[in-house]
């Protein structure tokens, strides 16, 4: 059973991503062709990154990841091939595999050289459908090893998170910082100050702010039945300041 | 062929649907995973148990239904497994699963308490990864059955739709009531007072109000090629007042 | 494995596509059901005939294309089965399938006339559960041929592109036209001229307009990182006005 997951700034209504499954599966009808998600805003590589991280590690080894988040289509920007504990990915060489790479603790990554593979007519817009659905089904299809597609490419610095930050707001308005869950820690943020992790969203009566330990392990900022968010007019890439509580003085706040 | 059905309030941009499908495959690439829908309001229970009611029961028997759609995630509220018509549902206990469960036949649910089961770390804020994905996987892969996952629980009084009423607005902005489909009513709702049902929105010009027999065996109230939400100001809870239409006055109108 | 693709304007908070996908299950769990868009605009037919041209042919002989959107449920309408190049479509008669028979070199509908197949209580408003996907699901297990189905239609005229024009406007506003891809032209569109196709959109500094060579073989107009059709105030059926481009003047232009 050989999967593919597809994650894409492309939406539902223009049929781009239904394009890329149609290609896959004329290379394979076995395929098995699985959604991270299609609605990032568009071109926000960060945000892909996020959700990268968050789904890619759940599946199990040999998957092959398929990124096309992809704003510098038709530039000269490479198209990559890592491979990581058993995973492989296929995107854009624009960092959007830092972060899952390092959490997979390091992988070795390739620019795709491999015109024979891709659609015979390479399209300037849509690299998705000519040339990364055609090789991520080829790699999962066994076609192709991953060592056989390009040349080594070096693992360079592409900017990480440094400060302690907002790096991701989800639909919820939840804020997700960072920092790594820890116990006992007052955090500042948008001017407000919070102490916590809390037990859960509804350790607080609904509309209260509230700091928890996120699923991903690191701290983030709710607002129960509400959006965080909005209620700190808080935005991706805001600092958060975050301090060891004191015990005492927490008791008496 | 082990099917899940997965419905949830978690959208397409955060990677929270593709994580819950990523554990599921690892428990077992073969199983089978389609999407009843994602893009519910937050939160929102009654229209949650209104797709389930709709779409769960086209299902071939044997199939699990995993339904996250959680405003309680992290507090104390029991996860839910129940059986009904050789139908499996794995749900948070509030109430979304009392629809489908009368429109079944009635059924028998279980408290899920079976930590071997989740995810190693359960998280508080997403359970449908650490905990409703892996027991829907385990139940559809045959590993466990429902009987072994928990002790039952009795039926309890869960509020239901008692008032006729608009109970769902679709997208269209069609205004779905509750009120069982029959021949010859008059309905009033904001104000309007409609006769049918009519065979279909053709029935009527382009722009004109039209009460149907909807497709889930009720009445709808619709606009042809319009919103009758917008046009009616309607909300869901607003109350419809049906009564048997007179045949003579009909004809005359 | 026979494969059936699903294009509708459902969106994916009602449980529609759902309810269509239980159907087609129920008759036979190994379909394999592919996903080519569902946020199209409601009703908007234009718009789903450019999606199924853009998606279904890249799908291997063999599929199944079921498209539902269909303004005119529960009118007399007919229902259509067209077979070209070996790929199968089902939809209503409404023009949603003239464009990508003509890209397959044209083929054969016929009205489907199988009471036998539909579901029993046949509703008004939901011929996408109760005809279309109990069709599609036949003609893809093999449990019917296209020919069982109804009498042949002969393909009558139905309204097509005629003008040179902007014919969709993607989710980036990027402006795509029916002017086929062609080297040293000048296009007029809402007042500009533009000269191209240039070879990508990052061959034009970010902000600026470009006209490149579309993915479908036609000309198309874009924003470097932004929205073309908010910079012009564009909007589908604009006329673009395209000449030859002079050499020597683009030389110093």
């Amino acid at each position: 059973m050989s999967l593919v997951t597809l994650l894409t700034d492309f939406g539902d209504q223009d049929g781009f991503v239904g394009a890329m499954r149609g290609v896959m599966l004329r290379a394979d009808p076995a395929l098995k062709l699985v959604d991270l998600a299609h609605h990032l805003p568009r071109g926000d590589l960060a945000k892909a990154s996020r959700v990268l991280l968050r789904a890619a590690p759940c599946f199990p080894e040999g998957t092959v990841h398929l990124v096309v988040v992809d704003p510098g289509v038709g530039s000269a920007r490479r198209a990559l091939v890592a491979e990581a504990a058993g995973h492989r990915f296929v995107a854009p060489d624009n960092g959007v595999l830092t972060a899952v790479l390092e959490a997979l603790g390091g992988g070795t990554c390739r620019a795709i050289d491999r015109p024979d593979l891709y659609a015979p007519q390479l399209s300037s817009t849509f690299h998705g459908r000519d040339l990364f659905a055609p090789v991520a089904a080829a790699l999962a299809t066994g076609r192709v090893q991953a060592a056989e597609l390009g040349q080594i490419v070096e693992a360079r610095a592409l900017s990480g998170p440094e400060r302690q930050a907002i790096i991701e707001v989800d639909r919820f308005g939840n804020l997700i910082t960072n920092v790594p869950n820890q116990q006992g820690v007052l955090m500042s943020v948008c001017g407000m100050r919070l102490k916590g992790p809390s037990e859960a969203y509804a350790s607080v009566p609904s509309g209260a702010l509230v700091l928890v330990a996120g699923s991903e392990g690191t701290l983030e900022v709710a607002v129960r039945d509400g959006s965080a968010a909005q209620r700190l007019g808080a935005r991706v890439g805001d600092e958060v300041v975050c301090t060891p509580a004191d015990a005492r003085a927490s008791s008496t706040s």
